[in-house]
């Protein structure tokens, strides 16, 4: 089976100018006209390759690959292409068309599988639109209530019940959910996002768990006023009350047994947000990770008790809404194994995820594996995040063997 | 002179309802529509009182009584109309439509004055487009050099210049200056925005003096990244600084000698700005005021400490824009006694506006006093700002008569 890593690097490239930013960075939030352009491009492609494609009520997309036996489960793979404000052009998008990329290597092989092969390219992976990550791969789970999530609002006050209408995705979100034992196995390849790999020169991760990650939407309420007008003592300023709580969590992080315990406070929105205003309102939106349910939910506890402690001495009131609080995903060892045995001759070593993947949730529903390819630095989310042509290459043909060997196994 | 506090009570809500955000929340930011809208309505209802209406380049307005000796140098009053996001209908707007109101008093009442009156309406005293306030009173005075205010960006990265040429507002800036001694005084009726009048009840504050107001814009850059992959040791979030930053600037105040130091960061912006990324950069915007200079001077010393410090420990930069630092205002003795003989009758008292008005820029090129009405708890800068009709119509009352005192001693 040869890769054309060409072909792929231009693809990438592609993709990467459709984007709300300028290039370097990329930004294609859900919904956006970026979004549906990608969505657009990608089907375009995957009907080039011969592949029939459906999309589902999230607007999930399933590109399939007939295989030769009649009623085997499909294996399927995939990532997301939707990418946060400012992030670079490989976080998910290396595993929707290195997925892409495998299956026109096996028919360019005349590799026929018993098995269909199913291209999943899952609805907002990133968070960016309404607050929840992997909304598709959590309703394709079924983790997710229709209703809950036809009613999550963004920011500009719309409903994704009304934006997937506008968006043309037709259907009831209840039809949405696969049953656990849809597919024969679900493979996800992604770069690291970590330093793991490029540190220990390898080719190759082989991810046997996924961290449980929880978010959490924190809103302080105060009182506003003039900020030359109003003394210090009789001021309820929610701004202080959310720097605070910021600090806290990472307190409560940095004091944690586990090294892998993260936290992080990645958006604060202040009201009225003027120079010369009190703050009346602040909504914080916080991220805790950890590999360990125990070391992570000590975190939680501890913030929870911090955030009412910090508004009962200011005279705020605290509201904090749960945007999820999932738990860690253990991969299939007949998947890690196959991995290992598609990953033969090049460097590997099994690893934990840190970040949080659609393979989280497809891990309810079907035997799960990832496989991981260094990126430089670790970064990602950023525009310099950066995996070099070989090093995509090695992660498509082994997701490329892996699906031959799972053809085998499964 | 009888003020007619309904017809000045309909004005007030009429103009409210010229906002951005629905009602009881007013919005009006520099240049937007209902800015524009407003300037129009205003400059109708100056004409149909008989007014002749002259815009300058940076389109603050000016309307104009004559007076009976020609020669004499004209009083002016006024105030702004531009409000905060989810403001209150009185801040400014009692100046401005007092102001008008007064004249029309004055008209009715058969008062001719010897020196003209010159109603003005100024552009921009809030910061909330440009981070700067008193725009308008600023280039009056020649405290803000034309070139540097034409190239004042917003957030938008849309300048002044281009702003007030697309509002029409023809001419170059530099001839927006008012020679010192242009006016024989001016005089400016305004809601306290704090709580010392309705606390004692009393009518009318006399203003001797204006805090002196600082604002900075503080911005860390930090390192990006996953907030999942990245472990705490390496990570350097400029978030979390901001944070330390704004707790740093409440801690120097409340040590603070002087107990009417106040400091407040109203303003904070993340970027990214997404629940799963930590923060590559925070912009904050801080204000500080206090009536003495020394104790002021002495928390900008501190604070600048603090942000160096912040930043070398968390392995950030940090860059300090000043966008003012203005020193108090010191009100004119004569005028202040011609406002309590205007006030014979009612309640007052001495007292110094905490808060920042024109009147700090006008108090650079004429003889100048404030006139502050109580406002409800001392609110200001939010939907449930009030000041009873009652209230307002003592206020006009004083500045029509204080127009005729000075007429005579001026």
């Amino acid at each position: 089976m040869r890769i054309d890593i060409e072909r792929l690097s231009a693809e990438i490239d592609e993709l990467s100018a459709i984007s709300e930013w300028p290039a370097p960075a990329v930004t294609r939030v859900l919904f956006s006209p970026e979004d549906m352009r990608a969505r657009a491009w990608f089907v375009e492609k995957c009907q080039a390759a011969g592949l029939s494609v459906r999309t589902d009520a999230v607007g999930n997309i399933f590109a399939r690959r007939e295989g030769t036996e009649p009623g085997l489960r499909a294996l399927a793979t995939g990532s997301h292409t939707d990418a946060i404000p400012n992030a670079g052009k490989f976080d998910g998008v290396v595993g929707v068309l290195g997925g892409l990329e495998a299956i026109r290597a096996l028919d360019e092989a005349g590799h026929q599988l018993r098995h269909p092969i199913e291209l999943i390219f899952f609805t907002a992976e990133e968070p960016t639109r309404f607050g929840i990550g992997c909304l598709g791969s959590r309703l394709l789970a079924g983790t997710l209530a229709p209703d809950q999530a036809d009613s999550l609002v963004d920011r500009n006050g719309r409903t994704l019940a009304e934006l997937r209408e506008a968006a043309n995705f037709q259907g009831a979100l209840g039809d949405v959910r696969l049953e656990p034992g849809h597919y024969a196995a679900f493979l996800e390849l992604h770069i690291e996002q970590g330093p793991t790999l490029e540190r220990e020169s390898l080719d190759i991760g082989v991810v046997e768990k996924i961290a449980a990650p929880a978010a959490w939407r924190v809103t302080f309420s105060g009182e506003g006023g003039h900020a030359g007008a109003v003394l210090m003592p009789e001021r309820h300023d929610a701004g202080l009350g959310a720097a605070e709580a910021a600090l806290a969590l990472e307190r409560f992080v940095l004091a944690s047994e586990s090294p892998d315990t993260v936290g992080t406070t990645g958006v604060v929105r202040l009201h009225p947000g003027a120079i010369n205003s009190i703050p009346c309102e602040a909504v914080l939106e916080m991220d805790i990770r950890d590999t360990q349910l125990p070391s992570r939910d000590l975190v939680l506890e501890n913030l929870d008790r911090a955030l009412h402690e910090i508004a009962a001495r200011r005279g705020l009131k605290v509201a904090k809404e749960t945007i999820s609080e999932d738990p860690p995903a253990t991969c299939d060892p007949r998947l890690l194994e196959a991995i290992e045995r598609a990953a033969a001759g090049l460097k590997s070593r099994r690893m934990i995820s840190r970040a949080y993947h659609d393979s989280l949730f497809m891990a309810r529903i079907a035997p799960t594996a990832m496989i991981f390819i260094p990126c430089r630095n670790g970064w990602s989310h950023r525009p310099d995040e950066f995996s070099s042509p070989t090093q995509i290459q090695r992660g498509v043909e082994v997701l490329a063997r892996t699906l031959v060997e799972a053809d085998a196994g499964f």
